[in-house]
């Protein structure tokens, strides 16, 4: 075993949702992201799974960093249906959403994994001890290093949550999404930030714009996710069952949060991490970047401009 | 300005013959040779082009690596057509090379750099002062961490060539240079090693059997190329003019080079750096490469064994 380094500052996690078979796509990602940044740091990993880690999985996981490496088995009830759900119309749901190729529309374990990142990730046992997290998926790319650490900054700042890349949503995976959110702001008003961005989510006529962060990437504080605003918007949404009977993502459902409950100051876009997760990436675009030697990235396909991004509108906000 | 570390026991240098518009993909090539290797060794690198250099190309290339940067253009005369050549014919022969699919087969400036890979890198007035080079190419990775000095390793063991990845050859690109080689071969019998390795490039009928080295990675001695028997040989390739009329590639001049006129024991497979030139890649197979956390790649799609690599037939030799 590696002796285990801790130097960091602030209490703080990689959480990594991953399969076994997503092995050598995931030593890919953690490859670069401890070049780039973690190996100044050394954040533990907390990594998930709905079923056990394999033996190789776990050695080469805990190998490839000098940092503390944590396994946890995701517990049934954040991984399966609430009682209230009718798995049949589920099962009809998912089968329909197939044939009319909405994307992953036919995967049952797809449904599961964005309700448990919308509601559950945040209170597995392993990371109830966390304050910040900062996700991390196989096969993405960092290429700028980042000579500061990200956690230390949200946490001095008092940010919430922290974005690379934003875009805009399949409507066909959340038909009901909004409404579904507009009847819970109706019941909750008290809970609607002042300072909210719900400009950012929302078109002329009030209909969500389907603009999201890119939840693939997140730096984010752990805390907001158990406010009691967040976690009622959760269960509100859970009720309505659209985890299943739809596919709502986790990426919406934690924008829409963010835009309903937090002053938008609080939501910060890491400009200075170039992120890449196939088909997207951000590479800043300012010369220092890339006359200093710090990043490997293109410039010039940056996502943040494209017609599809959502970033230039948060921008304009 | 970096300080440039000098720490290298070989007189060996990083070979890079690249255009402008390729800098962010040879940058991500250079990263991962850096932070794999070259960090820890210093060797020079030696940038060529048919045109000059940008500004952007040397400030963001010189600045990625703490290694020594030269940056040089390629003399008119090995860049462009020999006096015997019929320019109408070759001209002819591309459009028809495009016309029939022959992949590059229209392209002028594919066939001046295969001829310049395969006649004159080696006594670019650059690489004059030097005896080993590594070819890198943009787009290119490096997937384990290379603890020793392969140079040292080749000096030590005076081996004249390195390679990671071996396939077969289209056909439509080469139909004479096998006949031009026997002729060769005929001419000059004095030339020929007699533990050569025709072996690996022949089939029972004494016909190419298409196989080479990948030459875009080799680590290699710099003197067999500037040796007689080989200069020799190029000389006799080009004056048919194969390059031109045909679409003669590095590769398979290289290999049927050295499977002439050396020693096969002077050829060395690299078991132990994995290379990936999409779409191929090598990854060692053996589990301790993977524990140790020293590899990222997935053993399961190394080339090695593919049905269109030539490398079991290798090490079968």
């Amino acid at each position: 075993m590696n002796s285990r380094i801790k130097t960091n500052k602030v209490n703080a996690c990689i959480v990594v949702l991953a399969r076994n078979n997503e092995l050598y796509q995931l030593k890919s990602s953690m490859r670069q992201f401890e070049e780039r940044w973690n190996k100044k740091f050394n954040y533990p990993y907390v990594f998930l799974n709905d079923v056990e880690f394999s033996e190789a999985f776990i050695n080469q996981t805990s190998s490839i960093t000098q940092s503390e490496t944590k396994y946890a088995v995701i517990p049934k009830e954040m991984w399966s249906y609430p009682s209230w759900i009718n798995q049949t119309k589920a099962a009809e749901n998912r089968k329909k959403a197939e044939q009319d190729h909405v994307i992953y529309g036919g995967s049952e374990s797809y449904r599961h994994m964005c309700r448990f990142n919308s509601g559950f990730f945040f209170r597995h046992p392993a990371l109830l001890d966390y304050d910040y997290y900062w996700r991390l998926e196989p096969s993405v790319e960092f290429m700028c290093d980042i000579d500061y650490d990200p956690f230390l900054f949200m946490k001095k700042n008092d940010l919430y949550y922290g974005f690379t890349i934003s875009l805009y949503e399949f409507e066909d995976t959340i038909p009901t999404l909004w409404n579904t959110t507009k009847k819970f702001m109706k019941e909750y008003p008290h809970y609607i930030n002042d300072d909210n961005s719900l400009k950012w989510v929302t078109n002329d006529e009030n209909n969500y714009n389907l603009c999201h962060f890119w939840s693939n990437f997140e730096i984010a504080n752990l805390n907001f996710w158990r406010s009691e605003q967040y976690i009622k918007y959760f269960e509100y949404l859970d009720k309505e069952g659209g985890f299943f009977y739809e596919r709502w993502g986790d990426a919406p459902v934690h924008s829409l949060g963010l835009a309903l409950f937090v002053n938008k100051s609080k939501i910060h876009f890491f400009n200075d991490i170039s992120y890449s997760h196939p088909p997207y990436q951000h590479c800043p675009i300012d010369k220092e970047f890339h006359e200093s030697g710090r990043c490997h990235c293109n410039p010039n396909k940056s996502f943040d401009t494209d017609w599809y991004s959502c970033t230039e509108k948060w921008w304009a906000l």
